[in-house]
């Protein structure tokens, strides 16, 4: 986050800076989650829900797996949360122990770590590879469980940083296989709706088990609004109800009613989506042509994860120069992967095409 | 909660019920607040902010203790959180280790009591007794102190559900006992802005070392847009930054811009104050006259905690029949206080005047 946080402090003071460095969508909410936020604002108080959140916006995501996945879970089973980081606290009180070791991708995003760490759970991170197409397989799940017993396993597919996704026959093999240990799954699906490589799996469908975390940050262009959902097993609606009611009262209402207005917005999020495949394009492109080594295929999310070791030792002392040197902002691997990250970057792609065409030019002038 | 959910449940059956269960204003926000949420809206993406808020926010929040306190704290040590549930949750995590002792109030806010619990803290209830106006004194806390070490105590003044208020030297002294027994002072502020009994008193001006927890919910109006701020140690900025974000990105966005909006809005939120003077002038006359054997002077808050020895063996009960016979809504005192509470009853008068009064009208005939 110091890039973040640098590279505001250089726009506040005038600079123009190219932000690679971030994931969230530069589109707004669509204009039917507008309208329903405006109309609310309008019509009275804007107050707690129940902790679930409301009923039709409860069913809605219901509707939307049933026509997305063919799966329509049971409304019950859903809750609306304050983005995916309250998915991420609730599962982890309701589903583990202190002490609890809990399986996380390496690269990954860094705050699974973090909060599993805040909450005094144990995150064992799962080195993935390069070669392997950064897949956390049975094998490597089983390792760790072998070497010291875990509680659990959360997965992000696709996966922030490298935008790899497993096909659906390796997702369902990895959630089976950690059903067979007797681990908790946690199916991190914030990127689901932006995925080019693979068809989408929801653990839905495959334990009923798991839980999943989703959000309306990145797919819905919500970020702003901290709003998703989880849907999680049938015997812990319970616990997750009290944890909600207790932890967070209930998601923002003004966010929950927007949110069942977005799904209203879908033509409009799919042309945004349409742009970043246009970015996407862009990135298989230019990046190999600048000299990054290995350039991933992107199936889903809006990262590129480059290999940076042909044209730098540490790729957290190239960013900083690139950012001050020609205002190009993009985020060092070691953020995400403490271990192999200094070799790599993650460059964002959601936002807008010109301005990251000439990020590139910058970068090509930065590496001149 | 679950008067609440029953409350509900017949309301949807057609049931008229009057709610005096819920610590919810029934105004919205102030328009100046609506107007800047609606504005926002129109103009482009809601977003991401920093960890600890919008700048404009922070600095604003700064001037409203230089106006309403005579301290203006540096806007470095303000963030902004999603309601006051995440300064409960960022305090805890901050400021306490697992296992670790804090003391609560009994009667008191039944989520502080479950969240330390959901975060391996252990709750320490200090029963206070309503002959001392279920006020914590100095020696109170020493007592809990003295038996096993207490790491913190989390403190509201005004407190629900009883609504007193200590005296600003009898608040003084309790947060200088704190201090001086090596505990965290954790302020909770939340009924600050509506306080008859005593002028309002914040651990600001008393210890750097207090963290305060602030909402726009109930003075503000603001419930359903989950939004809130705490003011923490300096030496602390950097430790509730990263779980900040880490464990929430940022409060809504739409929710911030909407606060700062808040504070254009003064005289409407004078108004509603006002209007909850004249309902706690007719619980003040009502409660006595329907056999309520002690009532509070209601110093704060709006909530009156009510004993109903007099009139039932179990307000758990009682409640409970008021509601399904009467269609009137009230909180039996166990959900507060797990030891006393079943002689005891919360009212809230957030309501509509006219609505309260059909609801002790209701009570008289149940009574009868």
């Amino acid at each position: 986050m110091s890039v973040v946080a640098r590279a505001e402090q250089l726009q506040e003071n005038g600079r123009d800076i190219v932000m690679m460095c971030v994931g969230q969508p530069s589109a707004p909410a669509p204009a039917a989650a507008r309208k329903a936020a405006t109309k609310a604002i309008a019509a009275g108080r804007i107050g707690y829900t129940s902790a679930p959140g409301i009923a039709p916006l409860r069913k809605r995501i219901a509707r939307h797996y049933s026509e997305k996945y063919g799966h329509e879970p049971d409304p019950a089973r859903i809750f609306v949360t304050t983005g995916s980081s309250a998915g991420c606290i609730l599962s982890f009180l309701a589903a583990f122990e202190p002490g609890d070791r809990v399986a996380i991708p390496a690269p990954g995003y860094p705050a699974y770590r973090n909060i599993l760490r805040a909450l005094s759970l144990v995150p064992v991170e799962i080195q993935t590879r390069e070669e392997d197409r950064w897949i956390i397989t049975p094998q490597l799940l089983e390792n760790a469980h072998c070497e010291a017993r875990l509680a659990g396993a959360l997965i992000a597919n696709p996966n922030n940083p490298n935008g790899t996704m497993m096909a659906p026959d390796a997702f369902a093999a990895l959630v089976s296989a950690s059903k067979s240990m007797g681990l908790r799954f946690i199916s991190d699906e914030i990127y689901h709706g932006l995925c080019w490589g693979f068809p989408e799996t929801s653990a839905l469908g495959l334990d009923p088990d798991a839980i999943i975390i989703n959000s309306f940050s990145k797919y819905f262009c919500m970020t702003g609004w901290r709003i998703g959902w989880m849907i999680v097993p049938e015997n812990m609606i319970e616990t997750i109800d009290r944890l909600q009611q207790n932890a967070f009262i209930c998601a923002p209402e003004i966010s929950q009613i927007a949110a069942l207005g977005a799904f209203d917005g879908m033509a409009e999020l799919e042309t945004v989506k349409l742009g970043y495949e246009r970015n996407r394009a862009l990135f298989l492109k230019r990046l190999p042509e600048l000299g990054f080594r290995t350039v991933q295929p992107i199936d889903g999310a809006f990262y590129a994860y480059a290999d940076a070791s042909a044209l730098c030792n540490d790729t957290a002392d190239f960013a900083s120069r690139l950012l001050e040197e020609a205002g190009v902002a993009v985020t060092p691997g070691l953020d995400f992967d403490s271990n192999q990250g200094s070799q790599w970057l993650r460059l964002s792609f959601c936002g807008d095409h010109e301005r990251l065409g000439e990020g590139f030019d910058r970068i090509k002038g930065f590496l001149k």
